[in-house]
């Protein structure tokens, strides 16, 4: 492309303090160095996890940054020694990499390839330990190795998934995070099988991925649990069957749930990211081989806590991120199965607003009726 | 037998308070009830649960009792129904039932039976919700649903294994708690693979049985921990490959593990019963895939804590109770497996007494260079 090569000045929402509004600048994105990717973003969805960042909470948070990380665009350029992609291929930027490579990749046991994240964690790309931002020649940072509220951005290659060129980007930008997050929690971390009674504690996004994945692998009753009864007519289309409402018992949510389903259920997710409903999600499990796997992430420094005897008496306690999918193998396959009809993206998007609607889409985000808004980059 | 249907008046050691020595009373014990056998045990071990009850500590302590659930007998008598064992048969009663009807035999998923649960924390007998046991008429209750500390004991009959009578009962009564629940934590619970890296948290009989397990199961690296560095002799005939003394370092113990071994162990056990070792045992595990396994019993009301980090980043919590076995089933497959030589007893048993000599016992227990007491229990 005519720009290969060149900076590129766009349009990026700048995080410049934590919960000071973004503001849209022109930015000036460098070309891909070696083993890096530019990507023109055409749409971004936005996540908790971009709140919570910019919330200041993070204590890897780092200031001024572009934030976003659930997004679809078009490979712009690729640096020297990117070979797997190429300008023109429609791609997902992928916060958790795979270099196919490094110890966790080869173990066969995890989705978290390590080999960026000490750059991601910082802000910064592999190469230089430098920033691809930059306003005015002064640094922006990365964020999640991703940032994809910016019209182009520039990723490690072993973060970019190719996808189908046929598959709309202004949907399947969502498998960037919570859908595949939800469901691999279930299909993967927790592998539910045909017949589980299961609890959902959150029924945002990631908590109906789980109630889809839930039921497409069989689960007899999946149970879900929100403060917001409100939620509970959007969640039976994705597969919710029985819904509880914490503030309607007076008793523990867990002893609530142990005596719905004769013991406690076989599988609990916890979507939300509060240390106590994680207590929760674990203690209203099976004794004997329930099973609750933590998703959302908490606020830093928070712990967890139970007594042993909960894990002596056979619950098993385990956690996931972006659902155990190996990104740059099953994120094309996510496609597909969208493609296919399988799973379903388009009922998670309940707005769509542009770039520089992005501060409104924080605030839609926060309230109930909100699951996915998708920025439209470029007009 | 000429003792059938009778009471038998033998010796017990009755735990009248707790940290009030042990009393050897003659004991009164009534004939099995319908689903119940009454053994002479031959054979009793210590084990630190006797320790933790008599302490008083254990909330579900009951006295006067009769303790004890480590030993080996002979069946003396059964009650009606009694069908998988008869007068005669060599046995090792055990604490975990399995009555393979209740909703936790049939799973598949765990050997923790539910059948007598509620008559065994009570201290009493299902048939009629009474003791066996009486001192001129007194009730004294059962712990365990074993309370081996008695010539003579009665326990369900789905509490019964049947063994090989060429097995020696002297030996073998140790497959009742410690042996097996090392053993089974790493094949049933953690399933350790060849060339696994494992980390053991106090070398008690339960830590040297973990050990043994993973040096069976193909680990390549054995490391153990403990505070008497005087272990470490005797942990290596076990199958210990590296010794690690806390107490040599400034660094909290969960660091000093992950920097000897490139990141953390792919497998971890506590075998004290320490929340705080607890926690470092979770923490000391690879992230990705590391897995960690408690077994030692914490004293009530504690409760292990730690970032929910540490399982999103793949870590998994769990815990085992007699090593996941299925008591009835597979006890007597552990004393081939003795009789065999594939696994270990008479290295356990430092140190063999009388009944009579109980109150020496459990102070040898408490002394760093005991690891199994046996008790005869008749001259």
């Amino acid at each position: 492309m005519a720009t290969a090569g060149k900076v590129i000045t766009c349009k990026a929402a700048v995080a410049y303090e934590p919960n000071k509004p973004l503001v849209i600048e022109d930015v000036q994105v460098a070309p891909p160095q070696a083993g890096e990717v530019r990507i023109k973003i055409l749409f971004t969805a936005l996540c908790h996890t971009d709140a919570y960042t910019w919330s200041g909470k993070d204590p890897e948070g780092l200031f001024p940054c572009i934030l976003g990380h659930e997004a679809a665009g078009i490979v712009e350029s690729v640096g020297e020694g990117v070979t797997e992609v190429q300008p023109g291929d429609h791609v997902i930027p992928c916060y958790q990499a795979e270099c196919k490579e490094c110890k966790f990749c080869k173990s066969g046991k995890t989705n978290l390839c390590g080999k960026v994240r000490m750059a991601t964690g910082a802000g910064i790309m592999m190469n230089d330990r430098k920033s691809r931002f930059s306003i005015n020649g002064k640094p922006i940072y990365h964020f999640m190795g991703t940032s994809t509220f910016s019209q182009y951005t520039v990723v490690h290659d072993v973060s970019v998934a190719k996808v189908d060129l046929q598959a709309p980007l202004d949907k399947v930008c969502l498998l960037g995070c919570g859908v595949p997050t939800g469901l691999g929690a279930v299909w993967n971390t927790a592998k539910v099988e045909p017949g589980a009674i299961v609890a959902i504690f959150g029924l945002g996004t990631v908590g109906l991925a789980v109630a889809e994945g839930a039921k497409s692998a069989g689960a007899l009753r999946v149970i879900g649990v929100d403060i917001d009864s409100k939620k509970f007519d959007i969640a039976k289309n994705f597969g919710v069957t029985e819904f509880v409402n914490p503030k309607d018992y007076d008793k523990p949510i867990q002893q609530v749930l142990v005596d719905l389903t004769d013991g406690g259920v076989d599988y609990s997710f916890e979507c939300i990211g509060n240390v106590s409903v994680m207590r929760a999600a674990l203690e209203c499990c099976h004794k004997g081989w329930g099973t609750s796997v933590i998703i959302g992430v908490a606020a830093s420094g928070q712990e967890i806590s139970t007594r042993p005897f909960q894990l002596v008496t056979g619950r098993v306690w385990k956690g996931t991120a972006f659902g155990g999918f190996k990104s740059r193998s099953q994120v094309p396959w996510l496609v597909d199965k969208y493609m296919k009809k399988e799973i379903k993206i388009d009922e998670y998007i309940t707005h769509n607003l542009t770039l520089g609607e992005i501060n409104k889409a924080f605030d839609l985000m926060h309230e109930g009726g909100c699951l996915r808004c998708v920025l439209k980059m470029h007009e």
